[in-house]
């Protein structure tokens, strides 16, 4: 069976997802970069940025999930394709260069929708306005059989679970206090009642918290 | 050195330290006692409620320091004293009976203090109309030279962490959503650059967050 995931997704100990002030130089806000450095220290983390070294303990085994764990096509907000104000620029591809880390369809969310983009390795960016039932019924269609991931940000992954869409989450709890951003609990309470919860805290300070779907699926 | 903790604070995953509609019949609200199941189920916590067995992993060990670490006197907010409006019942001793589990001087934060109840046991409870450091100033004079515990509730606590009051935090972050109530972390931004920070999750889904300060003290 297809799932739904989210995978790696980095919130503060107050639960913000996403940074204020997100730009083209700080695409996780202000602040929000804090939030990945323990991904960047793994062993995946430093490979993606061409480095070598890095962890091989639990944030390696959660970040590696990344590229091993059958995904077939990939949900993103458009704060997380690009920078405010992108959709003006018809030239912008997302932050990733020519070979984007996806490798598979990814859809991203916008009330700007605009023709598909073939990258290299497998990447094809495609542009929907839709609420998440249906842009789910479109990735799944892609994926393939394989599950299909949501990728982000913060306000789509909580719309999606809303909506009661996710099968599994993995949220990475980063202990420090970023005080503003998107809150990605807001509006979810007695979540816990859908799902079987895990935590397994990292020698690098993070927690990683686990959702597994128990009841039925909408 | 007297230092100030907090010992075994328990909140949401969604930062909620309280639940909503606190009452006689629901000290931490109506759905806060929740929060306090992993305590519950340790040794330390059966024992006080007359009963036998429990847990004896990493939720027992920190259960068990609200007796063994050195406390002298406590600081507690009118709302953990009791429910809302207990100042107009002159006969209100708390919630804990005749011999309450603290041994030591309790200083309720209130703005209609009484006169000072003995207890059994060890238990005096005086009632302070004081701003964070005048009430730490009457705590840690009574302590003689043992520290003393800031005992909630979410406000109380949020008040003096940010008044720099507080040397050592341990709150345990327990895997349902709330989605309402008081939130220990609002206003408390950066507050990771004054403290080194663990997280140590246990089996029974909580993760036990602990704060040792390593700035100054104010």
């Amino acid at each position: 069976m297809s799932l739904t995931r989210v995978q790696n997704f980095s919130i503060s100990l107050d639960g913000f997802g996403t940074g204020d002030g997100q730009s083209l130089d700080a695409p996780f806000g202000t602040a929000g970069e804090r939030l990945h450095e323990w991904m960047v220290a793994t062993r995946w983390g430093r490979a993606m940025f061409g480095g070598t070294g890095g962890t091989g303990g639990v944030d390696e085994a959660f970040a590696r999930q990344h590229d091993e764990s059958g995904i077939g096509a990939e949900i993103m907000g458009a704060g997380k394709f690009g920078p405010p104000g992108w959709h003006e620029d018809s030239q912008w591809k997302g932050w990733w260069g020519p070979n984007p880390p996806f490798h598979t369809p990814v859809f991203v969310l916008t009330h700007h929708p605009r023709p598909s983009i073939d990258m290299e390795g497998g990447t094809t960016f495609h542009f929907i306005d839709a609420p998440p039932a249906k842009a789910l019924g479109a990735a799944r269609e892609a994926a393939g059989g394989l599950d299909v991931r949501l990728g982000g940000g913060a306000t789509v992954i909580r719309d999606f679970v809303a909506a009661r869409l996710v099968d599994h989450m993995h949220v990475v709890v980063v202990p420090i206090l970023l005080g503003r951003g998107v809150l990605l609990w807001h509006g979810l309470e007695s979540l816990e009642r859908d799902y079987a919860i895990e935590a397994a805290s990292s020698p690098s300070g993070v927690t990683h918290v686990t959702f597994t779907r128990t009841g039925m699926r909408s």
